[in-house]
């Protein structure tokens, strides 16, 4: 049980872990800060924080639990500007999508006090952003990546296990390199795709004819573009090396299906479609792995 | 009202119409075949159909409706099958995602009586196949693209519209090759893609390892690659020269927010993930145009 929650940032993510932090019990009152002041008065109208603070350094302040919740190109200032008041029994997360750039702007930010940082992905969002969407239960059910590092304090890293499986989250702990090539793959590839698909259509003489005739298919495959594009200009830079690889490795699949097709090589193109089907109709989310 | 529905093809799309049209009190009776005896045999199990055929010939006669529910590329085949028993008072659907090749598939295959076809396009799919994923809600609230000719009767024209109204669909006409370009942009390039995105991941050594930690945005963004291979295969391969296209036009948009990110043009990168998530937050499934 914690006694104060420092929320930097109160958008969706944000929003959420105050939400479910106190559905859970877990904390008694949540300090709040925004960039936009509007923001903040917002996230205190709406319940989400009980009292706004004038800059992150005062939501800091009195906390023993402290979440980050900003793009995460703003990590390093954020970080900066609480480090005074970052004490060694502090308990501080992020939820940013890239790990490595995000443990290296805590050491260089949070220097000695960096062990009360432990990096964290809860793996979950919407398409939408803002405080208006944030709900209690946006964690349940999720899994949560902690990518502590050497330096990370162990009672620190108990503590952020506790909270996430409190949450109703499975939690599992990994490299920020080994967690930045995965999730190139699995989540900033799709996005990458997913926007540049909008952009294609959008970009054609008949794209709005186009568009008013798409289908579930389409709604579902770029329900992500519609994804917050700050937040998504951050990621796509911080990982871009993973992402290029990824992006590489997903046109040469794409170019053997469009060889097939061209060549009117209709075994060899049902054998692809057949392997990217069963794969896809047998995986399961958050199913441990064999 | 009909007395009498031939189904050919007693699958997931063929299974859901004969579905929709009882409840709809459209038809009395519905004759089913379907390639597999063990399929029909199932179908009739389910109360989908009322009686199996054990020809496509014999699905159709007697029928004032008839419906071919089957991979594209079978079309052809099929309407050559059930020729003898067509008549000027019959009217024949289907359902296939391409339209250019079935319009060609029916003149070719039904000669004289092709008036009689009225090439459909109900804009609407699942994830699963087979006729014990039926349902008879599929087609209701979905729009459905008519694609007549010159030689499609008028009176077939008529009933196609008042049926797929009548099951709660928006009817749209328009010709075989507009259909074709608009849905390689909007559906057949989607699937293209999450095809090959599920490909690449397969095919790397940690490729396990990263599905077992994907989230929300890739069930969405891959729902479609679980799809029917030999259904897929088909439509891939009849609209390939469209499609070929719509997926340069894709990399070329793919290419353009990739060199921002290599250049580290965050300003160039935010512009076009914004007007992708704005494109994208705006569009509503079906919407008539502004």
């Amino acid at each position: 049980m914690f006694e104060q929650l420092g929320l930097i940032g109160c958008g969706l993510m944000g929003g959420s872990f105050a939400l479910a932090m106190k559905k859970a019990g877990l904390v008694k009152r949540v300090v709040g800060y925004s960039k936009s002041p509007s923001t903040t008065d917002r996230a205190r109208q709406l319940g989400v924080i009980d009292v706004e603070a004038p800059s992150a350094l005062l939501a800091v302040a009195g906390a023993d639990v402290v979440l980050v919740a900003v793009p995460v190109a703003a990590t390093e200032a954020t970080l900066k500007a609480i480090k005074h008041l970052v004490t060694p029994q502090m308990l501080i997360m992020d939820v940013g999508s890239t790990k490595s750039d995000v443990v290296q702007a805590a050491q260089r930010s949070l220097r000695d006090q960096v062990g009360s940082f432990v990096p964290a992905h809860p793996i979950t969002g919407r398409e939408v952003s803002g405080v208006e969407h944030a709900e209690a239960d946006l964690y349940s059910g999720r899994q949560v990546i902690l990518t502590p590092t050497e330096r990370t304090l162990t009672a620190q890293l108990q503590d952020a296990e506790k909270i996430w499986t409190a949450l109703g989250c499975r939690v599992t702990s990994m490299s920020p390199e080994s967690h930045d090539a995965a999730f190139a793959a699995v989540s900033h590839l799709p996005h990458l795709l997913a926007f540049a698909m909008m952009n294609s259509i959008t970009g054609q003489a008949h794209g709005d004819d186009f568009l008013s005739l798409a289908g579930p298919g389409f709604r579902d495959f770029t329900r992500i573009a519609a994804s917050d594009p700050k937040v998504w200009r951050d990621i796509l830079l911080s990982n871009r090396d993973e992402l290029i690889a990824q992006s590489k490795q997903f046109q040469q699949a794409l170019h053997n299906i469009e060889q097939a097709m061209e060549k009117g090589n209709a075994q060899a193109l049902e054998d692809m479609l057949t392997l990217a089907s069963e794969t896809r109709a047998h995986w399961r989310m958050g199913a441990k792995r064999k």
